[in-house]
């Protein structure tokens, strides 16, 4: 899944990820109102809500990114419901060839691990047969349990080829609480980092690892650190736009193949018409507003690695 | 919740919880074949089993313990047929006025963190209404993120009277490999186990926050530091059981009031006919099976804290 990546990136020429966040208070009124007034306002509702916005997001971008990043929280609030949007979401993003990076930040031990990967990355054995739940590509992992936590996502991602994104140093501003202590002289995320190195040795495609890393992007030279504990790790980056990063923080994500980070955008894509830059799009064009927003996003990349070169 | 929790187990005797983590190798073949015959080998086949399983064990000890523990991964891993069973689980345990811990471990930031806080322990918005999801009572939840993910938890928790236990040192053997680190000579663990009592002083109960903690039954001598270092907390303590855990171990998590712990076991109990202490129960009596196992771990229990008085 990772040369999938890899290929899909250089086709597109966008190291970029959608985020498919989707809140309510997105959702445009003429979408929402057609939802509720079918489900009423229930979960159903709102479920149905955020499918029919995500369904105009990823018809207006499929073709410019290579992956998206639905993060199951937004649905999950919404109970069985919103997980059902989760998975039309996922097998729609799939039959447009969107890869699908589940932001599920799940992380326990054992079988309880075991059960996460077999239902986001796997397959689970009923009776004499196997079926298949959310069947992401990648998804996000805690690292806080340690191997125990990782290893049975690393045994079904070998089986099923499929990747991981380890939280090493997230974007947001408490993040050094723990990340960032000092263990001998050395922060607690970097200890991560090298675990993410010697777990990704154990799955690796041609020359990156199936195993990646989230480092924020609010916080480049830890990025750029990182790039150097871990060259064989795709970094996934979140906290571009929004959040307060840009492209010319995220150079250093990169190698020097100009590979090596995928930066997720999340509400700078799917709210874009809510920001006074795409402002003339108006709510009825909020897809169109995501596909100008990807577009610039993807220029602001390029031209940051451009110039670095 | 917390006054709600500490009143059932004064009245029950029991600073126990049952860990409701159904893995079909434990539903007997009666149950099974007579879910997979009415819904097939499927995804709703398995959620089947496993919702019929928990109601046999839930009607056969409700009366016994103050709560139970679903650990939502057993659930999640057949998709969306699978966390309807964990919704009706909740629903049922509810009915049987068992308070229900949700084992979900969720941590992020800002908006998605209040998410699964609005999902799993309050209301979400829906037009001019408010919804309920899942509707636990307490939830677990991983503390790597910092401050940012905890405090909408906090936030949902305050409005809602509801509770959640932190993950400090978890029950596994590679638990120590980054919560052990050492900064300025003491271990992470317990860097967040401080952040547990900071984080509870913001939601007190009587005597005990509504804030507590996870520290594993399999580290003895890190329960009775966390006990002095979070003496308000409420310790979580999994790994009774099946992952070595004793009564006898376990008496410095417990305050001298008797309280401040409450201590899980899982396979211990809901796979109880499967050991050969219980297996005169056989198959067919797995509930009868599983009362017996909780009866015994009462006594256990009780009988290490009367010994240590």
């Amino acid at each position: 899944m990772i040369e999938k990546l890899i290929e899909k990136i250089k086709k597109t020429k966008a190291p970029v990820v959608a985020g498919l966040d989707p809140m309510l208070s997105y959702v445009p009124k003429h979408l929402l109102d057609q939802s509720l007034d079918a489900y009423g306002e229930t979960l159903e509702g709102a479920a149905d809500a955020i499918w029919q916005f995500n369904k105009g997001i990823i018809d207006s971008i499929y073709d410019l990114v290579p992956a998206v990043k639905p993060q199951i929280a937004m649905y999950e609030q919404f109970g069985v419901p919103g997980v059902a949007a989760f998975q039309k979401t996922i097998d729609y993003c799939h039959e447009k060839g969107l890869l699908v990076i589940g932001d599920i930040k799940r992380g326990d031990i054992g079988s309880t691990s075991a059960a996460y990967a077999a239902g986001h990355l796997g397959k689970v054995t009923v009776g004499s047969r196997q079926a298949c739940a959310f069947q992401e590509d990648f998804a996000t992992v805690n690292p806080y349990l340690g191997t125990d936590g990782i290893q049975p996502f690393l045994d079904v991602c070998k089986e099923e080829k499929k990747g991981l994104f380890i939280l090493v140093k997230t974007s947001n501003p408490s993040s050094g609480e723990f990340q960032d202590q000092l263990i001998d002289g050395r922060p607690l995320y970097e200890y991560v980092g090298e675990k993410v190195a010697e777990w990704g040795a154990q799955h690796m495609g041609a020359n990156y690892s199936y195993v990646g890393a989230v480092v924020g992007a609010t916080y480049p030279q830890v990025g750029k650190a990182m790039r150097k504990v871990m060259p064989k790790a795709f970094i996934l980056v979140p906290g571009y736009g929004a959040q307060g990063g840009k492209g010319k923080d995220l150079v250093h994500y990169f190698n020097e193949d100009g590979l090596g980070a995928i930066v997720n955008s999340s509400r700078g894509i799917i709210a874009a018409y809510k920001q006074e830059a795409y402002a003339r799009f108006g709510e009825a064009g909020y897809a169109d507003a995501a596909r100008q927003a990807v577009l610039d996003m993807i220029a602001d990349i390029d031209g940051a690695l451009q110039a670095a070169k």
